[in-house]
């Protein structure tokens, strides 16, 4: 009933490239786009007919907009989408019905929504009316743009994506925990931009008494025209903080937005309270063996209460090590400054239980590139055979 | 009376290939390419009458080379040298003279030769014959050709490149010193092709009785035609060894080629018999202030007493400190493997000095690329304003 057309991959890369308006305000929903197209007769240019993306959550979906951009031309066209209509009522009506009802002829789909709300129905809703239906065009470029989105809904956890900063001999910091201005402004953008996309920062208690990191969005640093608007959204900040060691003064407690101070249940009240009526909101999570907090409970907590889609872990040696050895890692984004600090400036990484060069951690680089004067590496870590338990300190 | 042509630049270009032919094998000597052009009637294309380069120490020179090729077709050329024609009787007659009674009646020279033998004499030469002589076209592509050469003849030192190859956590080995199989094969080709283009290799006593290294040439890893040819002429292995710690079982004794072991003169005599016996040489040098072997005196005596132009230290976190610390280093070659080996594996360098960020040793990175599944960066250190006394282990 229906075939693919030459033009296709053209009309749903221009969705994808809506659906990226979106990356840094649609959260906790995916980022979406949507073309609406005529088929030109004949020997004749197709012509775009509507076109829309998702922007906020509580605002229509991509659909929506492109239809009211269409008006009436969208009857009969075809709907290039880069994540299956939805077919239940959220915040706005059911996008898959808007498509029936504007008429449209055909729809491509990038994606089937992971969402257990959606996965299939939505299709299965267009197909019932007649509508001729195509999945997995740019399947892997759309199920890039939303990583956390679909991890949470497939996997009940964020997306957790690792940023350090080091030198090139692999240090963090001098001995003395002194780290200023190791990676340069333009790295320190991409960093920003990485906040700004994720909806929480994951750091522990141990780095941020060293840094008094604020983890917060900074306007001027993020070079986004709409950077004031993103920034009226802090990330989440989640601090592991098992013996509850976070300062009353610490500075990430007056900033704006929300920080979550994660502990184990034998934690002092009093302290607790203190805490609380510094600025933080305290959670206690069951601990693991070791008598730390759980991560994966944390993580899995983070999806279903905060609908966290990316969780960025901007930490030190210890948690980072703890998460790489929990295999809770998805992708790790290293800045690194031409410079070098020494055999006996602060590690990268502690991963305590290798001793051998079998035990070695393997990755996979997928691009190095100059930022500045800094590179970008990003990477994935390869699966290992048997992964610990989680620890944390 | 002369005047830069359109197609020089390319001629040039084509003497610098050439010249790039003997990379492996001219040494003490300098990689020297010549092309002889006869100028196109207006409108025709240069025709090349005569190509050369060098290839071996004792051997004819590039331009003898091209002469012989071109004939009497010589007789009015333009000759395109990668490196100022030498004006002395060396193993060879000198270059200048050559050409003169070749009859060229134009020579362009990338670079005036550093060798205080030649620098201009060869040129005057030319312009006393009455022949046209044009200096520093593509003069910065010719000097990155003999960065050792160069150095040799205007610093009396040879020219440093350091390579590590490291995790991408900045380790290059187990605590145990378990090192095998970091990089690639690629990598290790890539390693081969620097030692190969080196005169000597330059290690630690420490990182020799750790990896038991050989040191040598392999000439099924370089991957090159004539790499048996190449391998004939095994690099200089020279070991820094103050206390005279080398095993006389060291495997690199029994390889093909010398092994210089350099000491200080309170070594033990019995004990620099015995390693005489089994295959080393002993070179006594006058301590540093530290009481070990001074670096800065190391190079010269290699310089000037072993011709090398290139060295390649090859070695661990100590030497490689200390000569970072001297200022020793002049290239930086790090084989990154996509691995994580952790906080508690061996670090890139020792450089005990730095203690505060303002301590830190900054980098120019001129180049990062994939080497199979690894990475290789290319960097060099940016000068201090106050560089420290050279130590050594």
């Amino acid at each position: 009933m229906t075939s693919r057309r030459a033009a296709d991959p053209r009309h749903m890369a221009r969705a994808l490239q809506l659906a990226r308006r979106g990356l840094y305000t649609t959260h906790p929903n995916p980022r979406v786009g949507c073309v609406l197209v005529r088929e030109g007769a004949s020997g004749e240019e197709d012509e775009v007919v509507g076109e829309g993306f998702h922007e906020r959550a509580g605002e229509p979906h991509a659909e929506v907009h492109a239809i009211k951009a269409a008006g009436s031309r969208a009857h009969g066209a075809t709907a290039y989408v880069t994540l299956e209509p939805c077919s239940h009522h959220g915040r706005t009506g059911p996008c898959a019905a808007a498509l029936i009802d504007a008429g449209v002829a055909r729809v491509v789909v990038a994606m089937v929504d992971p969402n257990p709300q959606v996965a299939g129905r939505g299709i299965a809703l267009l197909e019932q009316a007649g509508i001729a239906v195509e999945v997995g065009l740019l399947q892997s470029e759309a199920e890039a743009l939303n990583p956390g989105f679909i991890s949470r809904m497939r996997r009940g956890r964020p997306f957790v994506r690792l940023k350090m900063a080091m030198s090139l001999d692999g240090r963090t910091a001098m001995l003395s925990g002194e780290s200023q201005w190791i990676t340069g402004p333009e790295a320190r953008t991409q960093v920003q931009r990485l906040r700004a996309r994720s909806n929480a920062i994951l750091s522990g208690v141990e780095s941020v008494i060293m840094d008094d990191s604020r983890l917060t969005l900074r306007a001027d640093q993020l070079k986004l025209d709409n950077a004031e608007q993103i920034c009226r959204h802090q990330p989440l900040r989640v601090i592991v903080d098992t013996r509850l060691r976070l300062p009353l003064a610490a500075a990430c407690l007056s900033e704006p937005g929300r920080t979550l101070v994660v502990t184990v249940p034998e934690h002092d009240p009093a302290r607790r309270r203190r805490l609380e009526a510094a600025g933080a909101e305290i959670l206690s999570l069951p601990a693991g063996e070791d008598g730390r907090v759980s991560l994966p409970l944390l993580l899995r907590w983070l999806a279903e209460n905060a609908e966290i889609n990316e969780l960025l872990l901007e930490t030190g040696a210890t948690l980072a090590g703890a998460m790489l050895d929990a295999e809770l890692v998805d992708e790790m984004q290293l800045f690194v400054a031409p410079t070098l600090l020494g055999g006996e400036a602060r590690p990268l990484f502690a991963l305590p239980g290798l001793a051998r060069m079998a035990d070695q951690r393997r990755l996979a680089i997928h691009d190095m590139r100059a930022v500045g004067r800094d590179w970008r590496i990003i990477a994935t870590p390869e699966p290992t055979s048997a992964a610990s338990p989680s620890k944390v300190p």
